[in-house]
């Protein structure tokens, strides 16, 4: 086991722009209307004792990787973990708070699991009112359940049935009411069922009105059909370790599309963070975006009125856990435009020394720009004022 | 028309590890034996006059985009090119040695073009004899007209059987014997032909060929079937920049699974260049794969026995052709495993002003790393002593 800390760890000024939340059992089961109580989605137990999520006859288990905050490396495993072998900050509000108070973490901002990191395993679901449902379900208990455990600390990401835009726009306007202040979108989209490409102008009205609400999507790596965990299932040794290392780069992709084809330049409000993506990447990903402008805009005619890094610098944001080279170049990726993250209870997460990472992360960093990146940042783009 | 100098540089002190020749139209036809005559790749002119390369029944032109040398950024284009189209020296190995005479580029180490970077297109060939026989034909016209124009200053990249480890480690064999230096193998191998991915042990008796005789396997970005042009095809305005902007990105991959799959561990003399790649991601790619060995290898029961980044500092080399960020984190890539390419005569290339461009990629880079950089270590690992 890991040698956890006894006491809070006082000061509060780090915002993490990247954590994950295990549902507890009870997320749809007890807000299910009548007609689909039997169809919810619910824990029930396999023929060997383990815990497993149901949807609709789909089964998974809650893997291990997800929920190892408080084990030693050597502890890590992929296996299927029941709830009692967890921390309960993975899947109990309270508790989340009670571990980011030890950690110094003021507040998280937090993926769903179930539904996958950007709802797509639910837009599977072949019950059309089940899907609707499932979805809207999962918004309502960040809002009343989550959330409410400690406003302004816990920050749930909603979740949009992105497999109808109109649809999509209608729940946006319903949670933000609610007090839900910004969402996740699957990177590759189109790998997700009845969905588009998320640069297909299909999805324009959506993004106009997440520029109306000033609400922020968020990417995050893995998400969708080419990340995932199908290198668990690859015969060939070191090829997990290969997807864990570059799976990050998958958001250099989609930056470079969302950048490209156009959506920030149709939607110049819009602001797109990228998750767990690192930012070691980022100043080679504007290098190289502006080097492309300035050699290949013409036969391409290109749409793009300013650099790729000008749309960069105005739009997006880079979440980092702890990244030398990212952290020493951090005035190419622009000060302003990077997010601090700890990702717990993944197996990156930098809980319970959170401070100690960060403090060995941003060696030499002067104090405002420490600030920027650990907490202003995201209190502005996450409405945490 | 760029404004090209009139008379050459001087000072050759450059090497560039990377480069590309377009084929001249005799190079299979006039070495074909009789019986092969008939079916020798070879240039035919299609029903609108333009130049087709005939390989069997497939007929692809030569892509403007492979051929731009001489011409300004507004006159780059991806429409096909005739050979009176371009610049001699794309074709022509005496008029490139005047190219790069005007350049002060000692050296250039050459991928092919109607082969594809990496031999994958004449992996196709249906007939077994002429596929075979085609690949021996490019290595034999390296040795005995392209590199023996200007031994030393031209080197040419072998390709090599890969369908058939057996076959290929014959071949290596053979062309090392007649002077060739290094070789090109597809980056996604797995998707070329009748091979399998490159980590796979399939072929260990090939890589331990290359360690006995000291010849370097070069990874060209977009290599085989997940790179290429198919983004020429895709209909969303500005994919085609998105691809270009992310292409050097598969490298990182293939270098994660080079490294993880223990290809480097099981061939520790085994040398291997990533090339067009850039240098930019290469900090960011050693933290990651460290700290994912830091965590991940106990679960995993990984065979590495060193951190990844000793075995990247141990056997491998990236080369780039500009690149701020890469150049201020060169100490963490290794000052000993950077190589410089001009990329003559594609797109992204330095000609005629190679040295311009090398005085700002390296500012405020000693004299002796950028000897190193521009010379040494290519030096080293291509033989050319």
């Amino acid at each position: 086991m890991l040698d956890i800390p006894k006491k809070p760890y006082g000061k509060l000024d780090l915002i993490s722009a990247d954590d994950h939340i295990i549902e507890p059992g009870d997320v749809w089961t007890k807000r299910a209307p009548a007609k689909l109580k039997d169809n919810a989605p619910r824990i029930v137990i396999g023929p060997d004792g383990m815990e497993l999520w149901k949807v609709e006859e789909r089964m998974t288990p809650n893997i291990g990787l997800s929920a190892m905050a408080g084990k030693t490396f050597e502890e890590y495993t992929a296996k299927a973990q029941s709830y009692k072998d967890m921390r309960p900050g993975c899947y109990d509000a309270k508790a989340r708070v009670a571990d980011m108070d030890l950690d110094g973490v003021k507040t998280q901002v937090c993926f769903p699991y179930v539904p996958s990191l950007g709802g797509e395993a639910f837009f599977e679901i072949k019950d059309a009112e089940l899907r609707d449902w499932a979805i809207s379900a999962y918004n309502d208990w960040l809002v009343e359940d989550f959330q409410a455990t400690a406003p302004g600390r816990l920050v749930g990401l909603g979740i949009l049935p992105l497999y109808n835009p109109e649809m999509a726009v209608g729940e946006l306007h319903r949670i933000v009411k609610r007090g839900i202040k910004a969402v996740s979108i699957p990177c590759y989209l189109e790998g997700a069922k009845g969905c588009k490409s998320l640069v297909d102008p299909w999805y324009d009205p959506l993004w106009s009105a997440c520029e109306e609400m000033d609400i922020t999507i968020n990417l995050h790596i893995s998400s969708a059909k080419k990340g995932g965990s199908e290198f668990l299932k690859n015969p060939l040794p070191g090829m997990a370790e290969a997807y864990i290392t570059a799976a990050p780069l998958g958001n250099f992709q989609i930056l470079a599309d969302i950048i490209w084809t156009g959506m920030l330049h149709r939607h110049p409000k819009l602001k797109v963070v990228s998750s767990e993506g690192g930012i070691g990447w980022v100043p080679y990903f504007l290098e190289r975006a502006d080097h492309t402008y300035n050699r290949h805009r013409f036969w391409t005619k290109s749409q793009l009125t300013v650099k790729p890094s000008d749309y960069f610098h105005r739009q997006c944001y880079v979440a980092f856990i702890n990244d030398a080279a990212g952290v020493a170049c951090r005035q190419m990726i622009g000060v302003d435009n990077i997010l601090w993250e700890s990702d717990y209870p993944h197996t990156d997460t930098t809980w319970p020394f959170s401070h100690k990472s960060v403090d060995e992360s941003l060696p030499g960093v002067p104090e405002h720009e420490r600030r920027k990146i650990v907490f202003e940042n995201a209190r502005r783009i996450y409405h945490l004022n």
